[in-house]
């Protein structure tokens, strides 16, 4: 890698910066999160202090209470000082610069956590509104206002609500519009009818919010937002509404364990929310429902098949979707799997079934990527041979919900075995066909 | 906007939350720097008491430094207690999981410092290691290593190369690979030979850096890399190198003003950097010229037409670059301009040049959009006639390159003048022939 200024890396201070911590550390609403969070992984059937888990409820308790951050922020102290007198039109007819000159912030990415089922959900976000008085917003103020609302649970339709009203009475503009592109992750075996095959692994609502002269939505002002914004020929009134949560149109859960509900409320309380918020109700339920998908069974696969050598073809089956939940943050990484494998002719190919049963078996578990790559891996050469290679492409909540924030990232993971692991013309042949990652984007 | 439930937004605590600031006001490095603006402001001719530019020195400071807090963290404080036991393959031959499994990151949005000309330049960063020793690190590490290195005053090789160094030393694992794909504001009237115009406003480059089993660039374990992180086809030895930044190949300067040199020598020392190393000695008068493109002329453009009432078709002229530079922060801000005007068949049409010349007369200035937008709209339609409408999009270095790190984001603002202000389907019209946004993206 050529020659290598080290400098830099030598020159480090001695005292590290926090890094997303923020002094919550020891605080008692962390504290009491964390001792919830050891109940939920015991209930999960975990042992809490195996390496991969020992620092779990602190990382769980820090990452919900910075994505809950805007319980404690005031839209004032951001808007105040940032109001910038800016002259409208000298002497024409029109509207320009601080009176009446609309202004749009595009695709500001946001995340907020589903009220419904805590898990977090992806926001992209555009803002309109309309100079008064001879005023404007610095324009970075819309993205921080967006995100004390944000960084609270939330459902999109109250998101877009409150972050137009903390506008418009703040600015106090002739008008505010939002609207609000959420992605919520598919629950697993969620009812096929709303599931959108174009949309794997992802629930998708459009929600708008106006005031002033966008209070009617049939306005050409909408329009003309909508037109900037490139929602041309989008309808929103195609769009799920309310019950986009995938967790509200589940099958109810029977019994569950009213120690580890007592746990998720423990953690609403800490976060500062009401469990008993009309909305919040069911919540902790909701919660667990998903949470109960990953519990432990301790249970390993074991299948075998009289397979020899085999000098056929390379198989492979593409795009095998999972759900899983990062043992670290406990929240959920989502992705595909693909195999690739030599048969032969004498030998049926294995079913897709099987092997998809294998991505969720090792998928529904406190994981991490690089482990559940090589189980499946394992499992599946148990039985197809020595020659089997995985590719596992996952999206990490984790990645995108706690302080580094990094919308659009994704993780590969690969394990070679056998003749893959020699012949590289064998791993360039099965690499090429994977398809683009377009499968798992939100 | 239907019912709105207002509880969220007045249970707001009365402590506000430190957004950004990070208690860095008032330290006498960030005195320093606004000192130092202060001479750079009226070094270009602004009064530095005017409300728009009044809190701008400490904007600009606290910028600066939390843009380059890289130089304060230490890998270690953050690889320290991540790093996770995670076993290889059982019996089988190959390699999974903490013994040889490729784990890629993708997609990992960064922001830097150019070096050369202390303008930011965004990153696409994707990172590859081969784990080693039964163990591998947290996958969001990965992106917080990368931004010590990032947050400091970089070229893309050099970022690139320290990247890969800290991950190797402190993981040990059997390789690292880091490639980056930066893209660098463009200067005005860079020199067109190096103008690719299929990336109009940005120079980008690709970079490259590897260590143990990727310091073969020739090998298998890069090919398959890059071929997952889907950069197949592209050529990383076209790729402009060392010069990428546009102020190094632009004519050098003439006289410069020795007080604003210093004063961003000054600027420099107060990041922790030393204005004496190599790379740094030109730094100063490169950001100078940059700077001095939008001095304040304290002129104003009148152009006057003899026109009446025109009753023509829908005139236009699309995608007219500009340049400007933010005056809240001293940060470029750099997009398209899009002029709607009614026009006679008896009247020549204006020539694109004077439009370009008008956009480009208020764009080099310190500024705001929402004025650049009107300022424009009242020239054009001052030898046009009434009827202009002025649709402005723009990318604000502002929104990435401070605490809100919004990348992707962009504004559009309008102004309409005249018949495009009562007539809603001049405008319609008018929007519709917007074209995509891409010609601005970077």
């Amino acid at each position: 890698m050529g020659a290598l200024d080290e400098c830099h890396y030598s020159e480090e201070l001695e005292n590290g910066v926090d890094l997303g911590g923020c002094g919550i550390e020891g605080e008692p609403e962390t504290l009491a999160i964390e001792d919830a969070v050891r109940v939920l992984l015991q209930g999960l059937g975990e042992d809490i202090n195996r390496e991969g888990l020992r620092k779990t409820p602190l990382r769980v308790a820090k990452a919900l209470r910075e994505g809950t951050r805007g319980y404690k922020q005031k839209v004032k102290d951001i808007v105040g000082g940032a109001l910038f007198p800016e002259a409208g039109l000298e002497s024409k007819v029109g509207s320009a610069g601080g009176a009446g000159g609309l202004v749009i912030v595009r695709d500001l990415d946001l995340f907020s956590y589903c009220e419904s089922c805590l898990l977090p959900f992806q926001v992209k976000c555009h803002i309109g509104y309309v100079p008064s008085g001879q005023r404007v917003i610095g324009l970075s103020k819309l993205s921080r206002v967006s995100e004390v609302f944000a960084k609270r649970l939330q459902n999109p339709q109250r998101l877009a609500n409150e972050i137009c009203v903390a506008l418009q009475n703040n600015i106090k503009p002739t008008g505010v519009a939002v609207t609000l592109h959420c992605s919520h992750i598919h629950f697993p075996f969620f009812e096929p009818t709303l599931f959108n095959p174009n949309h794997q692994g992802w629930v998708k609502t459009l929600v708008k919010s106006g005031s002033g002269v966008f209070e009617d939505e049939k306005s050409d002002i909408w329009t003309e937002f909508l037109s900037l914004i490139r929602f041309r020929g989008i309808n929103f009134e195609n769009s799920v509404d309310k019950s986009w949560c995938p967790s509200q149109t589940s099958i109810k859960t029977g019994a569950s364990d009213s120690e580890m509900i007592g746990a998720i409320s423990t953690i609403l309380c800490s976060l500062g929310e009401d469990p008993l918020r009309e909305e919040l109700i069911e919540t902790p339920a909701r919660f667990l429902k998903w949470l109960m998908s990953f519990k432990n069974s301790n249970l390993d696969l074991k299948l075998k098949r009289d397979c020899l050598t085999i000098n056929g073809d390379l198989s492979s089956e593409m795009n095998l979707p999972f759900w899983s939940q990062c043992e670290h943050h406990l929240l959920p990484f989502q992705g595909v799997v693909h195999i690739g494998y030599y048969s032969s002719n004498k030998v049926n190919p294995v079913g897709k079934s099987i092997l998809q049963s294998i991505v969720h078996f090792y998928g529904f578990k406190l994981q991490v990527q690089e482990r559940l790559t090589r189980q499946i891996a394992e499992t599946v050469s148990s039985f197809l041979g020595e020659d089997v290679m995985v590719v596992v492409e996952a999206n990490h909540t984790c990645m995108l919900s706690r302080g580094i924030e990094k919308f659009g990232s994704s993780t590969a993971t690969i394990a070679v075995l056998g003749r893959f692991c020699t012949d590289s013309s064998s791993r360039a042949n099965f690499l090429q066909i994977i398809p683009n990652f377009s499968s798992i984007e939100g």
